[in-house]
């Protein structure tokens, strides 16, 4: 399903604006398996030869897309098993989420039944980074394709699973899979998750989820996972859950039933769509620490108090400072590399007119401390005291084998230094309390997988 | 204080990096009264004739800016009560919040002796966009300064003020003031309350507060205020309470005793930056709604659902859609202007391929119901169906005189038409969180303004 050699296009078309002619483009666009695309009428697609049945594709297929007619999905599925393809993806919706329940018992009957698997229908389909496999119809100057890396990112709706796809490209973060399940016919979030955790190329996992369809083999199954599962499980309130009984078709439950669940199955339950970014952003770029306690060295003392606040509400540490770390900043202070009025407690307040070197000595005195599981550094960029060489210098930094995050609130030339950092490798968030919740992300995952 | 026609700069230097030169230059920069600089050794600053006191300037001086060090400041105003200048802002630090409470208090019997007025000391000083009167020190090309507007932002944090003042900028937030009040030896946010609710620039107050200096006196004029006011109150908790002792010498005091008394003096409490500034945004772009009942037009479930959750969560309601507009959809249906897969009850899901054309004729409807008090338009441009004209359909859809707010989750693509929705003043959010932070401050402006 997720590594094919060879992908077939039941559906594929020349005709611009058809799904089947934007799947075609997508997988075009760099996979460098075979491509096989399936149309009745035409001779070839985009330049690929076209079949008239997979029946006539002498190839090995590992995977066939499905985008066609609802009512006619059933039987090619059929052929599907009569040629010997194993995993099918049907794009297409009109199926249970538009009251035809009776058309995806059908599909799910002939796919037990040729011993199959298939995901949808009702999806988007997959990408995996790794080999450029991409079945997504949408544009990519419309919606961007993250890089490999280490996150998968499982979504039960496909429209919203794009937008986040596309923001987490913006943002560099990595994947290692993108799943649109849909309406999860046959395939489950149970059997995802099963696969996932195997999956070498995955660290950790990432749902939004509206309802899981089999709650019990849900918990189950992520029980069992050696990797964190984050999720994002909308329909909380009476009227989310109205609303996504209409867009998904899914029994949204109870939510103290999940919030239970979640909890006996150690999956992290993220709350907002911008939290979600922030965890993944951090997941993505750094390392989870030894555990919760928390350094911060700042230029603003505001900053340094609103991201205390943020970190105690988020039942993380402000890590006490080792005697020798006291006497360090002393010394410094002495040597005329602090100025006497900072602020030598956690938080560090280097004060406003804080040069890169300042940064430089307080960070690492900050990092070397045992006490100090992860340092916050805030960079408030307005203060020209504040000059370029920050960058390479809080790159160099992540020699320590701490995680470092950074906090820059403000505009144009604030963001023009952020993309820097992170080019670096150490994310940068807007606001203390979107550190703080990518923080909390990094702790939580690491609490489960010691 | 805040519409000088002549203001004093005392300490202007000609020397780069020093405070006195960059608030000469910011000045410069735009605003067309009189400046006056003095400086005991220059003839001249930045091209301005220099005095060496205040007292050998002819002209009436209505403001006087002090950047000198600590020690000598109270004699400087001694020196302003004797020129007769009534207003002082103290830019220096090195007063209570560095344990020089003596120097404070001397600052302050001059200043009632003279009966002045004074800001700071220890602040950025202030900004008034109407005049371009600009007394912050940091560069523009490091901190830009925002557009007049109808809101005064009020911050006991300099640094963290700047901040947030340069990110409000590049979101083309419109600001009435700019107060940086640092220490309050002098006036103290009561007193900015009592004068800005007079204000007839301003609309909104916002503040950033760590501590305020007499509680009582702070309620009382909140509740006077015809304003609404809101705040951020850090040092919440005892660590935060700690760090902000640390850094504006401010007793933060038991965050329960803020919260009762924010709440009978009708102070919106903001919890997060990010929430203060998506408030802002909504603020300064649209109108008050007359209630609280919310439409959503989407073409993607999830993001109905999700924000569905929000609204609920922050205690505002789904609008029930009156029997007309159910006549209205069934008719658009009919007629093939929206299809018929479409969820047509609130939260309305045109679904994935809707066009502008779809968009506005949902929109539409959803305005001229009365159950509608403001409505959340939810763009996926991840979907190509979802062409550039929903641009103007959505400018011109503010004729209806209800409040918009857009929401628009994804990367490179989408930010270019947030930019374009934005530039006809409707504001565009990353999250539908985001999105229901703002209108629930956009719903409790509008109770404090009934």
């Amino acid at each position: 399903m997720f590594w094919p050699d060879n992908v077939a296009v039941i559906g594929a078309s020349n005709q611009e604006g058809k799904v089947g002619n934007a799947i075609m483009k997508s997988l075009k666009r760099k996979f460098e398996g075979g491509i096989f695309p399936v149309n009745i009428k035409e001779d070839q697609i985009l330049g690929f030869e076209a079949y008239g049945s997979v029946i006539d594709i002498k190839d090995k297929v590992d995977l066939a897309l499905i985008s066609l007619p609802a009512k006619i999905v059933p039987d090619i599925i059929k052929e599907c098993g009569e040629a010997e393809i194993k995993n099918v993806i049907v794009v297409s919706a009109g199926f249970s989420e538009a009251g035809r329940e009776d058309l995806e018992d059908k599909i799910k009957k002939i796919v037990d039944e040729y011993d199959m698997n298939l995901i949808g229908p009702n999806c988007l389909g997959i990408y995996n980074p790794w080999i450029e496999l991409d079945t997504i119809f949408n544009p990519p100057e419309r919606q961007a394709r993250p890089d490999p890396g280490s996150i998968a990112f499982l979504s039960q709706s496909g429209a919203f699973g794009a937008a986040i796809l596309d923001w987490f490209s913006e943002s560099n973060i990595g994947l290692s899979k993108f799943i649109s399940y849909g309406n999860r016919a046959d395939i489950d979030e149970a059997d995802l998750i099963s696969y996932i955790s195997e999956d070498e190329k995955t660290d950790y996992i990432i749902f939004y989820i509206e309802g899981v369809k089999d709650g019990r083999k849900f918990f189950e199954a992520a029980k069992k996972s050696e990797k964190p599962i984050l999720a994002i499980k909308s329909g909380r309130t009476e009227k989310g859950s109205s609303a996504a009984t209409s867009h998904t078709a899914s029994l949204a439950g109870k939510d103290g039933v999940y919030e239970g669940a979640f909890k006996q199955s150690d999956v992290i339950r993220i709350n907002t769509l911008r939290e979600m970014f922030n965890v993944a952003k951090a997941l993505s770029f750094q390392p989870l620490p030894a555990g919760k306690k928390i350094g911060i060295v700042t230029n603003g003392g505001g900053a340094g108090v609103m991201s205390t606040d943020s970190l105690i509400d988020k039942g993380l540490t402000l890590a006490n400072l080792s005697d020798e770390t006291k006497n360090r900043f002393e010394k410094a202070v002495e040597e005329g590399e602090i100025p006497d009025h900072s602020t030598l407690k956690n938080p560090v307040d280097i004060v406003g007119d804080a040069s890169s070197e300042r940064y430089e000595k307080a960070i690492e005195i900050m990092l070397e401390d045992d006490n100090v599981d992860l340092l916050i550094v805030v960079c408030l960029f307005q203060s020209p005291a504040l000059d370029k060489h920050i960058v390479e210098k809080l790159g160099k930094m992540q020699e320590k084998e701490k995680p470092i995050i950074t906090i820059a609130s403000g505009g144009e030339f604030t963001h023009s230094m952020s993309e820097k950092i992170e080019k670096r490798g150490i994310p940068v968030y807007q606001t203390p309390e979107d550190a703080v919740q990518a923080i909390r992300g990094l702790c939580e995952c690491c609490k489960r997988t010691r």
